[in-house]
């Protein structure tokens, strides 16, 4: 099978169990439809799928536990979207935006409670393992949420707290889609921890991703507003090391950001151009390509079948992708 | 052991269990903490652990569902006391209101995923059973707070659609409380199904009871303001009783409740004698009575022990409670 027929086959496996858990009776399920049917890439439980095949396990025998993944993505974004005050997702309005706060607070709780419904169909004697690992990730990627909150008012944070934050709002998750997959597949202990450690590799070089397409991206691909993270002081790599290695002069603008007192697009673009010229564009582009070949490496003792290429080609398209 | 005496064995043990999930790094933990120490009548973890006990079970090792259960419910209250604006509970400020909404919301969702951390210490081969009741307790309690908010914008709902709100939004989760400690027990079938049925019942009450507090309740036994129900409108079984009921010179003032028109104290009071002139308070005490007596009935097939005997009381006691 082509690489693009295999990921297509998953990715509709996928969205037919999603489209499964909606349509139920009661108000909060209309935002719950609403953003379930709202596409994505679904990155996550391709993950999980592909980690499950690439040990020898089969792709639908994990389907509940991969939806489970997204699921609880799902909710992270509906919720994170009400305390970024965003408007749009998915390129479309956000629930709390469409709706209102409340409704987007229950509609994510439920979102959690259905995450854990779906994990909980997955047979066999793995069961509680796979739960630890996903109940884990939940915790760690609110306490990343936190992190994110905090960092974001104060004026500088250092790169290793950077790092910290991403690893837990991010990377963590990505990384427990690849150990569910290695888990529920039947993987041995080392294979369920390179593919652990693959997640965490390719969750970080996602993370500098975004973090760069917020300055690099075309608006109307990224399916939400393009300088949103220096508009709102976001605590990004790019942030960061410009202002390691900026002289006076771009300084005070990038203090601006730091300190979220920016206002404009105007603005916007001048700092988009310190960073090029200042080279923290490239950096970002430098740090995507060492950890995606970090998480390549994690997988390379694998056995070499159709999944395990994939994940190896997911890991290079990381640094590829526009949207 | 006196009644009293080992519901204070179990109150210690669920509040030293509780202690152990505090003192975290990470600013998010300082609202959890806040909350969590806060207090409360544990009302559900001691069914949890009494119904353990009640079949035979030892309640030590019933502690982490317990708490589970605890954490589950103040994780739906951290969030209704945002949905609902609410400014105090268990008698000290809401955390939304002490911080911010979306601290209430990232310490909610962080209190999901705590419990079911919790939950997951469950040892046996029980814990897949107890996982999916717990977590379909955790969809019915949204979905019954999503009825409390549409029906709280409807000017009239049927008494049968009261009972469904309240059996969504509280009985489910006393029921799942009693249900997870009789599967943990090692109750057989036949138990199981008596002591769900028993909490199904003994929340109804409680539910009632809620509502009824709401108008003969005394300030500050209660750990949040009187007549706030009425205030708001909320379809309580005596506002929907005394609709059915009351002669058009009341009805005009009941209606002005039912829109969410009525302000001030002063209208509070009369409303309040409109309730016990047309004898629903009277009424509310009776169905309170009689699904306490369901309740015990439930479990008079339960070999007779001390835990059966506390669980009996407690429901005598759901009649008598004044906070």
């Amino acid at each position: 099978m082509g690489a693009n027929k295999k990921i297509k086959v998953l990715q509709q496996a996928i969205e037919k169990k999603m489209k499964s858990l909606s349509k139920r009776e009661g108000f909060i399920y209309k935002p719950i439809d609403y953003i379930l049917t709202a596409g994505g890439k679904r990155l996550r439980p391709i993950i999980t799928l592909l980690a499950a095949e690439s040990v020898g396990g089969n792709y639908r025998n994990i389907l509940d536990a991969a939806v489970a993944v997204e699921l609880l993505h799902t909710f992270t974004l509906v919720h994170d979207d009400i305390i970024d005050n965003a408007d749009s997702r998915r390129g479309i309005e956000t629930i709390h935006k469409k709706w209102c706060t409340n409704t987007a607070i229950l509609a994510g709780d439920m979102l959690a409670g259905i995450a854990y419904k779906s994990l909980l169909k997955t047979r066999g004697d793995k069961l509680p393992e796979i739960a630890k690992v996903f109940t884990n990730a939940f915790i760690t990627v609110c306490e990343g949420q936190d992190l994110d909150i905090e960092y974001g008012k104060k004026d500088l944070i250092s790169v290793g707290q950077y790092y910290e934050m991403i690893n837990k709002k991010t990377a963590c998750l990505i990384s427990a889609a690849a150990e569910i997959g290695a888990i529920a597949g039947g993987g041995s202990k080392q294979q369920v921890t390179a593919l652990r450690n693959y997640g965490t590799n390719l969750g970080i070089a996602f993370q500098i991703k975004d973090d760069l397409l917020d300055v690099t991206g075309e608006a109307g691909k990224l399916g939400k507003p393009i300088g949103k993270d220096i508009l709102e002081g976001k605590k990004t790599i790019l942030l960061l090391k410009a202002l390691e290695i900026a002289e006076p002069d771009d300084l005070a603008l990038l203090k601006q950001v730091a300190k979220r007192q920016l206002i404009g697009n105007k603005k916007t673009e001048s700092v988009k151009k310190i960073y090029h010229r200042l080279g923290v564009t490239e950096f970002a582009r430098k740090e995507i390509v060492r950890y995606t070949l970090k998480a390549k490496r994690n997988i390379s003792g694998l056995k070499a079948n159709e999944a395990t290429g994939l994940l190896t080609d997911l890991a290079e398209k990381i640094i590829h992708r526009n949207s």
